[in-house]
C-alpha cells in the first residue's frame, strides 16, 4: 500500500486509556473499511524502559520519552493524548500548531480557560484541514448510538426528563490508595470530571439539547488516603496497607446536580465512585412525549425503548439487544446476538475519526463541544461552592 | 365475641384510598392474629346515594354524609381519613379531641402549620391513650420492611448514598383531565406531595437518618388541562376530549432535589408523573460502607441486596424474592414464592396500627414523624422558589 | 338482597387452597359486579374443633365434619373441593348428582378412570344447568390472560415452540418431612400432578393446541423422608428433625418431557421441587412465526412480548407491566402500576365461575378439559415407565 | 525475538469462525503473557482472489488455495481448522501426522466414526508432543469459567438438575436461504450440532458429569428453502427472494432431549434457531444441594449464583458481574465493570491453547472430549429416530 493511504499515529500515555486506544488502532481496519489505514507509529512515555515494554506489548513501532519529539517527527499524522488532564492543553495546542490531527481523552482540560485555548487552536487548525476530537467514547456504544438515532428521528417526541447516573464503587474502600485521579492538580476534579463528564456529554448529545443551568452538591466521603502505593493495575484500583502514610483527597468523591436544558427538559444527574456493588453503571433514561429510552452500561448491548404508539395493551419497555446488522456499527462484527464489549467503543471512535479526517470534515465531539461540557463542569463546581444556588452555564 | 374486642372504624372518603383501606380492614384479621377485631362500622361521603352504594360494595355497616357525625357517634373507635389533604387537619383534630384514634392518609396536611396543629393534637391525645398514625403504607411492603431490618442490623455499615425516584406517567398525556390532585388548594402540591412524600418518608425511615437540608427544582410541563371531565376510575386517571375548556394546573408536575442527611449521607430524589412507561416505579437505592440495597415497586416482591462481605469472586446484588416465611409479614400469607400485591401494604398497616393501639403504644409513623416530612416538603418548595439555594429543613 | 341473588357456597378442606379460595369468595364481589353474590355458607373438615376455628378465621357461616352433609343441605348451591386428589371423584360426583355446582381443585383426579367418571357426571349435570369447573387458577393471572388474548388475536402467527418450566425448591432439603403430597395414594403423583399439571393446562390453553404425544423422564432424588412431623404451615412445608423415622417417597420429585402438539408445535416441559433458589417459578415461553411470549411467575405482573412486526432496529421483548385498565381483570382493582398478588387469580376464578353459572354457560376449564390434562399426565407416566418411548395421549 | 519463540499458525477457512479466530490470534499476546507468540503465517481458501483479500484484511502473512500446502510447509506449527464439519477429519488427521498442532472448530466431526479416527490420531500425536484441541469456546467465557470454578470447589454440593437451552431465531423466517448449515452432508446435523453441541459440552464440563443416556425429539419446521442466494454476511444469515428455487433442508431445525448424567443429575436440553426474539441465548442453569447457577449469553458478563448457605432472610440469586480482577481471564483486560464481548472467548482459547502447548500438556477439550460429545450427538439422533426411546451414549 502506498504511504499516503496511512494515518500514522503517535500516542502519549499507555495506562488504561492507552491500552484501550491501542486495541482500537490495532483493530479498526480489520473490521471496517477505512479510507486511511492507521499505523501505530510511536508511543510516548517518560520512562524509557517501561514505554519500550509497553510499545512491544501493544504493538507500537517506536518509542519516545518526550511528547515534543512527536511534534517534530514528520512521520506522525495524528497525536493521540491519553495522559491526565493537566497535560492536555500543552500537547494538543502544540500538535495542532504543527499540523497534526489530535485525539484527546476527556475531560478536555482541567479548567475552562485551558479548554478555551484548546478550542480556539482547534478552530484555527480546522481551517487548515487539521482536526481535533475529544474522546467521549460512550457515544460509540451501539446501544447509545441507536438511542441518538431514535431521538433524531423524533421517536421520543418532545423530551421532558433526563436522569443520568454514573455509579462505580472502586473508592468505597477507605483504604484504596491515593492515585492521581484523587489529586485536583492532575485530574481537575474527581467523580465529576472522571465519570460525570461522560454523563453530561451523553445527555446533551442524545437529546440534542444543551444544559443551560445547574444546581449542584459535591461531597468527599474519605478525605485522606494511603500514599506511596505502587501503581496497581490499569486503572490504579489497587489497595495498600492500612499503615501507610495518608495524604489528602482534593477532589469530590460524589457529585449530584439538577439541570435545565435549553430545549425545556429537566435533568437529574449523579456521579459517584462509592456506590457499593455498582461497577461501571453508566445509566441514562430519557422520557419524551412519545417515547422513553433507558440504558445501563452493566447491560451494554441493550437499549430499553418504550413507544407510546404501541397498542395500549401491549405497551412496555422493549429490551432491544443491540447486536443486529441494522444497528449502528454492529454489522461489521459478528452475527446476530453476539455482543460487543467495552473496548469496541474505542474502535468505533477510530472509525469515525479516521473517516472524518479523510473526508475533510470536523469529527465530533469537537473541542468546541468538549469546551461546552467543560463550562457545565465549571458551573457545577460554582454552584456547589455557592450553597447549590442556581448557576447558568453561559455566564 | 364481646364488643370490647372490636375496633369500630369509621372511614371518610371512598375513592382509590378508601377502596384500598376497605380491603385492608376487611382482610387483616383473616390472616393475622389481631388483639382487636376491626368492624367496618360507618362510611362517610357527601353524596348520600353514592356513599350508600360504596358502603354496600365495600362492606361498611352504615353511612353518614357529614364526617362530624362520626365524631358524635359512640360506636366509633377509630376514624380513617381518606380525603384530600385540605380536609385532614379539621377532621383529625376533631376526632382526636373526641377520643377517637385516627389513621390519616399522607401527606399529613397541605402546610406545615396544619401539620403542626395536628401533631400537637396527636401528642396531647396520646397522653390519654388515643393514638394517631399517618398512612405511609410503603413501609409495610415486605421487601422494604426487610430493607429496614438490614439497615438496623448494621448490614449496610455507614450509609453514604440514597437515590430515590418515584416515577409515574399518568399525566404524560397533555389532555389528561384537571383533577383535584392538580389543584394546589386541595392537594397542597403535585408530584412532590403525592408521590415524593413517600420517597422522603421511605428514605428517612430506611436509613434512620433525617434530611437536614435540600436544594430543589420544581417544574410544571403542562400548565393547562381540560376541566369538567367526569370522575373516571378510582384514581381519577381518565381522559377527556381535546375540546373541553381548560383550567390552570397549579402544582408541580415534577420535583427533583439533592439532600444531605443528618447522619452524613447524601441523597438525590426525583418525583414525576411524566416518566412515560413508568407506571408506579417507587425506586430506592442505598449504598453503605458494607452493603447496598435497591428496590423498585415494579418488582414489589423483590429486594436487591449487595453484601461486601461475600467472597470476592462471588459478589453481586442478590435478588431476594421476599416471599418466604422468614420475611416480614409474609409468613401469614401463602407458601414460599407466592407473591403479594399492592394492597397488602394496607392490610399490614392495619395489623401494625391495631396491634399498637391494643398495646397502648404509639403507632408509627406518628403525626410527629409526618410533620417532619411536611417540613422537608416545605423546605423543598422554599428552595425551588429561591433559585434552588440550599434550604435547611429545621429553620 | 333477595336470596335468589346469592350463590351459597360450601367448601371442603381449609389448608393452603382453602385459605386461597376463602379470600376469593370473600373478595370477588367487592371489586367486580357479579350476577350472584357469593355467601360463605359452610366449611367442612374432619376435626370439629379445628374446622370451627378455621371457619371463624376465614369467615364461613357454619361448619360440617362430613362433606356428605353439604350434599344434603338445601342451603348450599355450590361445593368447592379443596382436598387431596384421592377424594375428588367421590365428592364431585355426589355433589353434581345432588344438583350442586362444583369447583374442584386440580389435578382433577388421581387417575384417568376417576377423571372420566367425573367428566361424565359433569356433562350430565350440565344438561340440567348444573356446572363443574376445575381450578387451574393460573389462567386467571392477568399477564397470562393477556398472553392468551394475544395468541387468539393471531399476534404470534403459527406457534412452533412451547417451553414450560415449573420450578420450586421446597423439597430440596432431604430432611423436609413426608407430607401427603409425597404419597402416591393421596396425591396421585408428585411434581407432575402438583405443578406440572399447571404447565400442561397453561400450555394447551394458551396455544389453543392439545398435546398429542410425549416422551418423559421421571425421577425421585430423595427416596425416604422423616415421618411424624406435624402438619406445618399452609403448604405443609415444614422441617422435622433428622432423627425422625423415615418413610418412602412414592412420587416423582421431578418430571421432564418433550411433547408434540396437535397444531404442529413442539414442547419441552420440566417440573421440579428441587430447583434450589426457585420459589414458584411458573415459566412459559411460546415462539410463533410472528411473535413470542414469555412469562415467569416470579414477576407475575409482567408479560414479555416480542413482535416481529416492529421496526427492524427497534425489536426486542417488551416488558408489559400488566397493571393497566386495558388488561384482563385489572381495571377492577387499582390505578396503573399497582400490581396484584398470587391470590388475585383465585378471585378472578370466582368471578368467571359465578358469571358463567348465572349465564347458564359452561365455565372453563370444564371437567372435560381437566380430563384431557389427566390423559396427558397418564401418558407421561406411561412413557417414563417405558424407557421414555413416545406415548400418544389419545391411545 | 528468536523464531523458536513463535507459534506459526496456518488457518483454513475465513468466514464467521475464521474472523473470530483471526481476532484472537491477533490479540491474545497483547493482553496476556504467552510463552509463545502467535504469528499469523498463512490463510487457506479455495478462491485465490477472495482468500488474498481476506488475508490482507485479517492480517495473515501469506495465502494458500489448498490446505494440503500447509501440511507441507515447514514454517507452520499449528493448523486452525475453521471449515464445515465434513472436512475436519481429513485435515486434522493429516496435520497431526505431519507434526502440526491442531485447533479444530466444533463439532469435531459429522459422524462418530470420523471423530474416533481423529481422537485416535490426536492420542498418537500427543505421544510425540503434538496436540489437538476442539473449539468449544464458550468454556472461555469468564462467567462460565467462574461457574466451573464454583462447581469444582463444591459450592453447589451434589448436582441434581441441568437445564440448558440454546435459542436463536435466524431461521425463523421461512425465506431465509439454504446455506451449508442446512445441508446434512456438510454440517452433519442442524441445530443439534451447530448449537446443541455447545450446550452438551458446557453441561458436561461445568458439572464434571457425563451424559449417560438420552431421549430425544428432532424436528424440521421449514423443509424447503430458497437456493442460489449469494453468501451473505459472516454467518450466511442473509435473505433471498421468495421467487427463488427451493431446495430441501436436510437437518433438524430444533432438537430437544432429556438426559441422565453418570453422576446422578438429570438434564433437559433444547436447541433451536426458531425462537423468535432470542438472538444467541446460550442458557444453562444448574441446581445442586448447596447452590444453583444460571447463565444466559444475552447477559454474557453475568453469572447468577444462589447460595443456600446465605442467611435465610437474605437468600437470592446473586447477579455476579464477572468483570473483576478476581474472575477468570478478566484481570488482563480492563478495570472493574468494563465488560467483554463475544470474541474474547476466542482470545482466551488461544491463551489456553498456547499455554498448554508450550508446557507440553494436553489442551482441553481434547479430541477425546469432543469425541464423547459426538457420541452424545449420535445417541440423540438414534433416539429421535426410534420414537424417542431411551438411548445410552456408550452402547
Amino acid at each position: 500500500m502506498p504511504s499516503q493511504q496511512l494515518l500514522r499515529v503517535g500516542m502519549v500515555g499507555y495506562a488504561f486509556m492507552g491500552a484501550a486506544h491501542s486495541q482500537a488502532w490495532r483493530t479498526a481496519h480489520r473490521f471496517f473499511d477505512l479510507p486511511l489505514t492507521p499505523e501505530m507509529t510511536a508511543l510516548v512515555g517518560r520512562d524509557e524502559q517501561r514505554v519500550q515494554a509497553a510499545a512491544e506489548r501493544m504493538g507500537w513501532g517506536s518509542v519516545e520519552t518526550d511528547w515534543r519529539r512527536l511534534i517534530e517527527r514528520d512521520d506522525i499524522d495524528l497525536i493521540d493524548i491519553c495522559t491526565p488532564g493537566d497535560t492536555h492543553r500543552e500537547i494538543a495546542v502544540a500538535a495542532l500548531a504543527a499540523g497534526k490531527h489530535v485525539l484527546c481523552e476527556k475531560p478536555l482540560a482541567n479548567t475552562v480557560a485551558e479548554a478555551e485555548e484548546m478550542a480556539a487552536a482547534a478552530e484555527a487548525a480546522a481551517q487548515r484541514g487539521v482536526f481535533a476530537m475529544c474522546g467521549f467514547t460512550y457515544r460509540r456504544t451501539p446501544a447509545l448510538a441507536l438511542a441518538r438515532r431514535f431521538v433524531q428521528e423524533g421517536r421520543l417526541g418532545q423530551i421532558r426528563h433526563v436522569r443520568a447516573q454514573y455509579l462505580q464503587d472502586w473508592l468505597s474502600d477507605a483504604d484504596a490508595p491515593l492515585t492521581w485521579r484523587l489529586d485536583k492538580d492532575k485530574a481537575g476534579s474527581g467523580a465529576l470530571g472522571d465519570i460525570g463528564a461522560h454523563s453530561i456529554d451523553l445527555a446533551q448529545w442524545l437529546t440534542g439539547q444543551r444544559i443551560a443551568g445547574v444546581s449542584a452538591l459535591m461531597h468527599t466521603f474519605v478525605t485522606e488516603r494511603p500514599v506511596g502505593g505502587d501503581f496497581v493495575g490499569l486503572g490504579g484500583h489497587g489497595a495498600t496497607g492500612q499503615d501507610a502514610a495518608r495524604g489528602p483527597v482534593t477532589v469530590d468523591d460524589a457529585t449530584a446536580f439538577t439541570a435545565r436544558f435549553d430545549g425545556g427538559a429537566i435533568g437529574v444527574f449523579e456521579a459517584t465512585r462509592f456506590a457499593l456493588g455498582r461497577k461501571n453503571a453508566v445509566r441514562i433514561e430519557i422520557n419524551g412525549t412519545a417515547g422513553s429510552l433507558a440504558f445501563d452500561f452493566e447491560e451494554s448491548n441493550v437499549l430499553q425503548w418504550f413507544d407510546a404508539a404501541d397498542a395500549a395493551d401491549a405497551q412496555g419497555f422493549r429490551r432491544i439487544i443491540v447486536t443486529e446488522p441494522v444497528h449502528p456499527y454492529v454489522g461489521n462484527w459478528w452475527p446476530a446476538g453476539h455482543g460487543l464489549g467495552y473496548e469496541h467503543g474505542f474502535t468505533h471512535q477510530v472509525v469515525d475519526l479516521v473517516t472524518a479526517i479523510a473526508a475533510g470534515e470536523q469529527p465530533r465531539p469537537s473541542f468546541a463541544d468538549a469546551l461546552q461540557v467543560q463550562r457545565v463542569l465549571a458551573a457545577i463546581e460554582a454552584s456547589a461552592e455557592n450553597s447549590s444556588a442556581w448557576q447558568s452555564t453561559t455566564d
